[in-house]
């Protein structure tokens, strides 16, 4: 347990990074729950239980080796440009969906091509962004089991990916590797068409699994 | 079986093309291929048996209800214009992925935002398009039997949709209300992460699924 890195969740209050929190602290993993309010995020880590920590944005990432970021796209580039310095040489993982109101269903990419683009163009280079959980519903999570899809890992460097692979595998079936940065894309406006299937098909968490691979690719 | 549709496949004589003809032909739809040259594309019709015709690109367009194009990105363009007059009214079904070689297995999406917007554009509003069939492998399809994927669609017009998943559900596992035609950026963008898949986990065909919906939605 103590070779498991200290893992940062900013916007740890919320639905997705509250249910990722669970799923981590679960598998043993320090987690520092970061929320704008340090107050805030240390009652909820209180909660939480089993060493589980609370600080502001910047406090939360500057203590881990992992930030995690999971705030909406609205937060997004605002929180990027608070924890700029504090995860330099660092992992962040950014599971921000560029979702545009109200119409939340179509997809809407930016010019950047995705959210993690635009987080690796703000944080620069000596920051590892790796892309993942979009697509992750998070009832399943707070129920206290891992959630029924696959999770499409993105970033530039495999090193960093295996790692967030890892990390998905504690929480959903299977941390799929899904290359490039880039391919980002690829779930974020995925994300746009769940929502929309959730509506039509009048579920609470439509996810995607990678069919035709040989057996679990979970490590 | 004389109320189905009657298909044309531009690009019929192709791998993805070839391969639904032989599933809407054992399904019992009248399939016309479509190709650049009539001469291939009556040879292979007589090949496929029976009923299917053959006939180049604008007259195979225009004997069919239903066309579908099953072309590479790089002729995509230049078939629309071509056969533009010959599908006014009807449903164009567009296949067409927007790779761009030589870094297939990297999300590259056009300005448009899409295949299908560039199809739409370029056919105006008299046309419904409707864009479907990106993440099928045609090994499956040749080999007989049904791809073991989901097939999203979409579409700017629900019976249209509706439609193009009543096709869909006799190639793959399952046709899936995919919403309005801008959302085919994320199962276009999919195609890349689905290629570079193969090619790190070493398998011939990785599709999807979508989890999380109540039973079999096929019709």
């Amino acid at each position: 347990m103590s070779a498991k890195p200290i893992i940062a969740i900013l916007g740890g209050t919320g639905d997705l990074g509250s249910g990722l929190a669970k799923r981590w602290i679960a598998a043993g993993y320090s987690v520092i729950i970061g929320s704008r309010s340090a107050d805030k995020a240390q009652a909820f880590a209180k909660e939480l239980g089993r060493g589980a920590r609370g600080d502001d944005n910047v406090g939360a990432a500057r203590s881990a080796e992992i930030v995690v970021l999971a705030v909406p796209f609205g937060s997004h580039e605002a929180i990027l440009l608070e924890v700029k310095e504090a995860v330099q040489g660092k992992v962040l993982v950014d599971a921000a969906v560029p979702l545009v109101p109200p119409k939340v269903s179509v997809v809407q990419l930016p010019a950047e091509g995705s959210a993690a683009q635009i987080a690796q163009n703000l944080l620069g280079e000596g920051v590892r962004v790796v892309s993942a959980f979009h697509n992750v519903g998070a009832t399943k999570l707070h129920a206290g089991g891992k959630a029924d899809c696959d999770v499409l890992v993105f970033g530039n460097e495999k090193a960093s990916r295996d790692i967030v692979i890892g990390l998905a595998n504690e929480v959903a079936s299977c941390g799929i590797d899904g290359g490039v940065l880039a391919n980002s894309a690829a779930a974020e406006a995925l994300t746009s068409v769940l929502i929309g299937i959730n509506r039509r098909y009048k579920v609470p968490g439509a996810g995607i699994r990678i069919t035709g691979l040989p057996t679990p690719t979970a490590s």
